[in-house]
């Protein structure tokens, strides 16, 4: 599809190949660029979707670091990236490949290394950029080179530990260091916690802002005040830690500075250039608003962080097909409600992803029985294994990717402690614009080798309610792992089923070979034995394998008996997945089944247009799937 | 050994079977109880080693805790939990297991739910406790009960950012929660940081202690300090705000009381009082001292934090028997020193862990190349990465089981972005004394899956400096895994040499089965080779594998095709380790070679005496591993 785009929209930003050329053009035209990279924002993001929002916040802010500082020698590190499209605009990447931001065709949604050498560090996690940048600055403090080092992190970052981790490392690590906090009061919902609430009460205090900017001519001013100098200075750290209500930063060695307006071009220069000249670790508080200059975005932030293709004029994006399956999301969200309403004890948990995940559902119905604790996934693993310690039944639903950060978690405090933890993993498989930091491949692998945990893919949005209703009624640390969007379409039953834990289900016999697939690729399982059947009379079997851990090794071991062909089919990585555990099994059994196995290669995917493509991409496509299992048969020894 | 004690050397002790009993005492055998209890603590670990610095610390603490509060109905949560001893002896624990806490016939050195109604929460990680009460006490407003739940966390817990993340959840989770700072200025070496200045400064300034104790009295003395007050109530948060620095912990809706004497049992108790009955969270910033009543552990705090045997005059640890091998850790310590005078580039990196990791040589010789940033793994691989994007070689080196909490880090930033960071993964393995939470098993497992990982154990401890050479001499994400402990005793090259990377080694040759092996499980393979040969007529080979990532397939299969058996052996987990990626590979190229799998159960593996107690204890002792070969050689087709 190609976009079309007026003539000449873009005068200035066309006139932009790097950062230099931002340099040459007069003040005055800065606020023309600014409306001409916020039309190019909505008007691409409008076509390919992409974190509109936090984008149209950051256009100012984004301006002032490239007129300030000069990248690719100083160096940005933007937290989590999403709001990385305007610096991209600013550094040669206004190409076709932007017009297609996050398919096949176009750039990355995030920064990446290998994109551009302006992007000094990727990510697509929040809470990274601090401690990375404080790497850099050690590095350059180590070299003793002079180049800046800046981390622009959102506000939400620092509900995340590793961000603290960095603070408190800070000045043991180098004298110079820029922080931005680029304060919108969002992380991807609406922020939670004390941070939150502790930034706002720098926002709105304002005996805190006068005794900032100016303590001494204040202190002058009050009656009593050089009385309390004098006090002061008996003390250890002079007077300036009796009267100031010192920021939480400077507890940490690093000097505050705000708030700043992030749409006023001129503070933010005047403060940046203040910056870059210290010789101390700073941290600049700029207040920015999420979606600005953009009524939709601004009145939907949540809808609008991270938007799919939407009408510019209305802001809404296009309506589901009449008709079209659920999300499992939203499948998940209503299924929890409905537990929680009959159980008390059982609580929903997420970090910062109400929607995403749909928890939002129990949220708005059962207020009392969900805790949002931000972009805080250890934190979220550890709160649930607390409360399940005192005989409530928490579901944590955290994309597959984000439970990476809880890996200690997992082990330490669930499964050693057998503490029926309940996992929804959203996002298991493919999240395909976004990319290698959000794929959801891992998950198979690194929970298969913890102790204790029953692991599980439904391959269907009913049988997700069954798996559900299944973990909830046992006892061991459960993990359900389900796709981004679009469930299969069937209908839900009413009561939900209790399955037998560690049990597959066969869902057609067959005496050359048997499937074992795992989750939706369990339809294409039986699409592919249709195929076989049809075209070359080979009788498939297709067992939807439900549980990776326990595997249902007796089934399996039946199965290799009977077909001398086993192929498993996942929607994760082939090392240490699905396949990994059949093949232990067999090999353990000493079997004389022979074995072929499906799923994603050893190698970071990209990102890409939609699952569809990528898949096609990597050797993964229904055909390619067939042909492999064509291939293989002609060296299998078959029953035929 | 049976260590002697005097008759009637703990009266009091002896007559506490529960918290009650302790209740039931005069106050002024209180310290008559501290003292019997201090001499059991020295007494014991004078013949079982543990954590006896901690534990001498927090004798009143842990007293005054079970004075105040009614355990198990009001619950404690113990940061790490190795200074749980106390609460052990206080809790019905001294027995015969307490005297052989560690050994496979004591207690554990943590503490652990399954181990008594008194252990509310395990942990043998840093930074776990808050976020665990804080669940806790979620849990019980939910349900509407009155129980206490106060958590016990050292001040190195606050370098933790899992501790920073529940912080800030504090106050939306909860309006009761008691959190105890046990400040020694400590963690496991000197502590780092920020947080750590920050809580010396509470203690340090006095006016900070007069302000906070009585800001009301103290403004209204200062002339001018009605009018600061009139100035203040205008601002939202009325004067408190302006007049006291506020603590880090106030700004977290946490009211801070502090310092407090921890041996002063008086003051412990009143302040512990005044927490349990208020309504609001509250944290006392209680001031113990490290290894308090023994002078040899005051002395020596590092060495004594976690001791092995010593003599309880000297305090000295037995001296390492002439001619006995160097431990892992020197050698890493040693070699890495070496290179980096070599290289300025160099840069070693640890998390709180400068001794026990032997980076501690480098810390000597070349502090600038050398960074120790607290308990905060997250940090420190996200802060190595930063150092690789400017060309540093940093060298991580973090134990095995604290990596699991970097598992992002490791994906996200390290791997997806190829960054050459090099991790030496120590106490790869078992931590025998440690158990569950400390034993090195899943690592192999869970880097296998990670793409762009090259991941490696060396046979002995100068293949090790081999292999440090090789992985900082090529570019991708590199890990070296290997024992806690004594190596195998050969010489070290004085020029390290470069390994093939993906390449293993042949070391005999074997025409009826070839054992793969990795790590000192090659010396276990020679000698059961040996005994296959002489008392079975078997011709066993063995391949020290070296690489686990890439595995050297190509000798696999060739291995496969002439020996028709293939055994497994690595110190991890089956479920996903080496021996599942020889399964994979195997069943991929449908080769007919059986294979015999060796490694760790999927279970946790509990604490014991020794690492040959422990695999005696799980079918890992070397006759048992050879049982199974002999076993599995009846059912595999031999080409004999």
């Amino acid at each position: 599809m190609k976009h079309q785009e007026p003539q000449n929209a873009y005068p200035l930003l066309e006139g932009i190949e790097n950062p230099t050329d931002l340099k040459r053009l007069e003040k005055g035209q800065l606020t023309q660029l600014c409306e001409e990279i916020r039309n190019k924002l909505i008007t691409v993001t409008s076509v390919s979707g992409g974190h509109l929002g936090p984008n149209l916040g950051v256009v100012e802010l984004t301006l002032a670091l490239h007129l300030v500082f000069d990248s690719p020698e100083d160096q940005f590190v933007f937290d989590t990236s999403h709001q990385g499209y305007v610096h991209k605009l600013l550094t040669g990447r206004l190409d076709e490949k932007f017009d297609r931001i996050r398919s096949s065709e176009g750039y990355s949604g995030f920064l990446a290394r290998e994109e551009s050498e302006h992007d000094a560090f990727g990510a697509g996690h929040a809470g990274t950029a601090l401690s990375a940048a404080l790497g850099m600055a050690a590095a350059r403090d180590q070299r003793g080179t002079k180049e800046h080092v800046v981390a622009i992190c959102g506000d939400a970052s620092l509900t995340c530990g590793i961000t603290m981790e960095a603070l408190n490392n800070v000045t043991s690590a180098t004298k110079r260091l820029i922080i931005v906090i680029n304060d919108n009061e969002w992380s991807i919902s609406k922020n939670v916690g004390a941070i939150s609430r502790y930034l706002n009460e720098l926002l709105t205090n304002p005996i805190y802002n006068r005794l900032h900017h100016d303590v001494g001519t204040l202190l002058n001013k009050v009656p009593g005040g050089e009385q309390l100098i004098k006090i002061g200075q008996k003390a250890e750290k002079g007077w300036k830690s009796i009267v100031l209500p010192s920021s939480l930063f400077e507890k940490y060695g690093v000097r505050y500075m705000g708030p700043i307006d992030g749409h006023d071009l001129d503070a933010l220069l005047k403060n940046l250039e203040f910056a870059r000249d210290s010789d101390e670790p700073i941290l600049l508080h700029v207040v920015t608003k999420k979606g600005k200059g953009y009524k939709p975005a601004l009145q939907h932030s949540e809808r609008m962080h991270g938007t799919s293709a939407f009408d510019v004029e209305s802001g809404r994006s296009k309506p589901k097909a009449q008709g079209a399956p659920p999300n499992y999301q939203d499948v998940f969200g209503k299924a929890i409600t409905r537990f929680a309403k009959k159980d008390k004890n059982i609580i929903g948990i997420t970090g910062a992803m109400p929607s995403g995940t749909g928890l939002i559902h129990l949220e708005k119905e059962l207020p009392d029985q969900f805790y949002d604790v931000g972009i805080a996934e250890e934190h979220a693993v550890l709160f649930a294994a607390g409360m399940a310690t005192k005989g409530f039944r928490p579901v944590c639903a955290i994309y597959s990717t984000f439970l990476q950060r809880a890996f200690d978690q997992l082990i330490h405090d669930v499964c050693i402690q057998k503490l029926p933890v309940v996992f929804c993993m959203d996002r298991a498989g493919l999240s395909p614009n976004d990319g290698p930091t959000h794929h959801g491949l891992f998950d198979i692998a690194y929970i298969r080798c913890i102790p204790n945990a029953v692991s599980m893919q439904p391959k269907n949005e009913d049988e997700l309610v069954d798996m559900m209703h299944t973990a909830l009624n046992q006892r061991l640390p459960a993990f359900i792992r389900y796709p981004r969007g679009a469930a299969q379409g069937v209908s839900i039953k009413t009561r939900p089923k209790l399955l037998p834990v560690g049990k597959a289900e066969t869902i057609r016999e067959g005496s050359d070979l048997t499937i074992w697939a795992l989750g939706p690729m369990v339809q294409d399982a039986l699409e592919i034995s249709d195929q076989l059947r049809a075209e070359d009379d080979v009788d498939a079997g297709v067992v939807n394998a439900r549980f990776i851990k326990p595997l249902d090794t007796e089934l399996l071991l039946e199965n290799a008996k009977l077909s001398r062909l086993i192929v498993s089919m996942e929607d994760g990585v082939l090392k240490g997945g699905l396949g990994s555990a059949i093949a232990e099994t067999l090999m353990d059994a000493d079997s004389n089944a022979s074995l072929f196995r499906i799923g994603w290669p050893d190698k970071f995917i990209e990102h890409g247009t939609s699952v569809t493509a990528l898949r096609e991409a990597n050797g993964l496509s229904r055909e390619a799937m067939l042909s492999g299992i064509r291939k293989r048969l002609h060296i299998a020894p078959l029953n035929v």
